[in-house]
């Protein structure tokens, strides 16, 4: 049998050490420069392509959103989806900082495009930290100048450690993506939701690629792989002042997106982001376990996901799951208030694919079986709705005592 | 000076001993008949009117109703508002029943009519309790004929206690109404959210008036005065499939309500309600504070209430008045992310009366102050949105280490 060429010309992905600079063409520098109060930390990371990459960004939609986030924004808008490189400190968000912290923030764009020979607009900036305080602008300048002056493409677990704030554990991620007409790397950092120190979670995420994408098409595919992974987690259903996603395209690879490979590029963006989201839910503070509730037979992808946003940010169905409660009520009492319509005795409640409520009524005999699967790290919850051919999957984590500890505790 | 006659029909409300058989013409009885696994613990009560009264009714809005749901709704349509009497049971929720839960549910209202002498469609019905799990009809009906037996008009403290489940107390209430043209009482009894025993919050709410009051001005004031009280609490962003709410007026105290008495009315509908509501926050699981929420200058109330009610619903808003932090960050991103629009430079927030955000910047020099506000019981947020002149308020508690406690114990 003659192979069908449109075989010839399927994706496959395999995973790659490292992280934002596994792609060619990227450098990162860390340091540690005084933000936090600890003494060695290291907070304050540059990412920079070694000529100028297109750039996308997607931002926080709370309204409260912080100076780097007004800064970037303004940056990316003005280039058109260019930048040289992206500025991150951790310790202080730079957020509810009033014209000061609008000051500052372009003040850590112009330093690090000063240091790089290029101009502020080409220059994007994150915080992550404390609210409502001005950054230490004597030690973030030369912070940002010892991070430039340390610029190197072996330096990406540094940059992973820089930006967090009390994520247990860095995230870094990196893949190859084969093509039929050539091969290009993405890969990424980011930092989860970390509100001990801060005054609440802060999601930020980096990717990078080593393939040429016009900017329309890197902001497209950005938007289109966040949908179902940064875009899809939830730990206590809080959005910050802070959040930014950034993805950077140096086009060092050799390989050029167009219509053709643009799926691959996609795939390859959804495969690291997965990674990264994932990890920033096993890392939630105070999480023993990564629950996936995946809810098909939807009318519609946004019913599938109000339905499965409603369950995982309930806090009984967090709770059951921390105590391994196979508590199939709390799910359909969850998805009953959703505010989507559906017919309840259609619906049917999985855990860990043992059926448990179906046609209106419990399966109760299949509970112990249901409740082993929940004394497990992963859990799978599947709801189908009855009603239509759209799915969709949403991750979060379980609710414990630990989240309560840690956010109650006084700031000062 | 001459009093103005307005002055003269001013209506004034004082408290008045017991709940729902405070008011003229009710009677209740309230039995343990071994629902509850606990040999003492009262477990269904009956409360009725002496002769027909008028009658109203709010249902949960989730789409999983619970076969009492469906039942009462049913009958207080066919009647077009009229009931004899409620009966209730805790310790089983009879929801997700099925077929033979509709038919349990027929069952508890025909007993009680054929023991008061009524028809069935003049019984309502509630249940509140683990879900599930099919009532022990075998008990439930003797327990309706001795609760019919023992109605009482001095019982009404027994029937609040009947109704509990995890209700650390019983909440009752009552007042007299004095308007220009005579006096009204209005009573009522409520259990709030105990999700231990069963799997999920239930609020089940008993108003009852010796006002006559035709059936569809009652339901008008029920659902005005609802919106306030009842609808404006939440614990933990739940809304289960028994919650219900329900209103007779037995006419027995000879003043019968017309427009210009409908305002009394709603007055005194209102203060039992916000009595009995802001007693359901204070029990809720795991409560250690009451929180009030209060947004003013919104565009509309609807507006108010969403913001409110976003702030009510975070949990790190929740936590941190646990932990008696004065957090003005995450009340500002709650309601950044409440999806209402407004200028956040002219946002102002205090917590306890002290002013901690105002033009974007926070007061941090206040927090002292404000943090000894959190050390008491009683919490009181305001928000400004400085965007139009509605408000409203939202109770909520505190979120404690003991919430998850109690919710991530195992059923079993």
């Amino acid at each position: 049998m003659t192979p069908d060429p449109i075989f010839a010309s399927v994706t496959t992905i395999e995973a790659a050490a490292g992280g934002v600079t596994a792609p060619l063409g990227f450098r990162t520098g860390a340091v540690h420069c005084g933000i936090k109060p600890s003494s060695t930390a290291l907070d304050l990371a540059v990412l920079a392509a070694d000529g100028m990459a297109t750039a996308a960004a997607l931002f926080t939609t709370n309204l409260a959103q912080a100076a780097p986030v007004l800064v970037s924004q303004q940056h990316i808008e003005r280039t058109g989806g260019r930048a040289r490189a992206i500025v991150v400190n951790s310790g202080c968000a730079n957020a509810c900082t009033g014209v000061q912290g609008l000051a500052d923030a372009r003040t850590m764009a112009a330093e690090t495009a000063a240091a790089l020979g290029c101009v502020p607009e080409d220059v994007l900036v994150a915080s992550t930290g404390v609210i409502g305080v001005a950054l230490k602008m004597d030690r973030v300048v030369p912070g940002i100048r010892r991070a430039v002056a340390e610029l190197s493409p072996g330096q990406g677990a540094q940059a992973a450690r820089a930006i967090m704030t009390t994520d247990p554990f860095p995230k870094e991620h990196a893949v190859t993506v084969h093509t039929g007409r050539g091969s290009f790397r993405v890969g990424g950092m980011a930092k989860g939701s970390g509100m001990i120190e801060p005054n609440m979670a802060t999601m930020l995420g980096f990717l990078t690629t080593d393939a040429a994408v016009p900017a329309p098409l890197l902001r497209q595919a950005l938007q289109l792989s966040a949908r179902d992974t940064f875009n899809a987690i939830t730990v206590d259903g809080e959005c910050s002042t802070n959040d930014s996603l950034f993805a950077l395209a140096s086009g060092a690879g050799g390989i050029t997106i167009d219509e053709g490979t643009y799926p691959a590029l996609v795939d390859g963006l959804l495969a690291v982001s997965r990674e990264l989201a994932i990890g920033i839910v096993r890392g939630g503070e105070g999480a023993t376990k990564v629950i996936a509730v995946t809810v098909a037979h939807a009318r519609t992808i946004d019913e599938a996901r109000q339905v499965a946003r409603t369950i995982a940010n309930s806090p009984l169905v967090k709770t059951a799951v921390h105590g391994a409660d196979p508590n199939w009520g709390r799910i359909v009492a969850a998805a009953g208030r959703s505010g989507v319509r559906f017919d309840i005795n259609r619906l049917t409640v999985h855990v860990g694919g043992t059926l448990l409520f179906e046609k209106g009524l419990p399966h109760d005999e299949a509970a112990p079986i249901a409740g082993r699967h929940l004394q497990g790290k992963t859990v799978q919850i599947d709801v189908n709705l009855g009603s239509g051919d759209a799915a969709a999957t949403i991750w979060t984590c379980d609710l414990s005592a630990e989240y309560v500890r840690i956010n109650g505790e006084y700031r000062t």
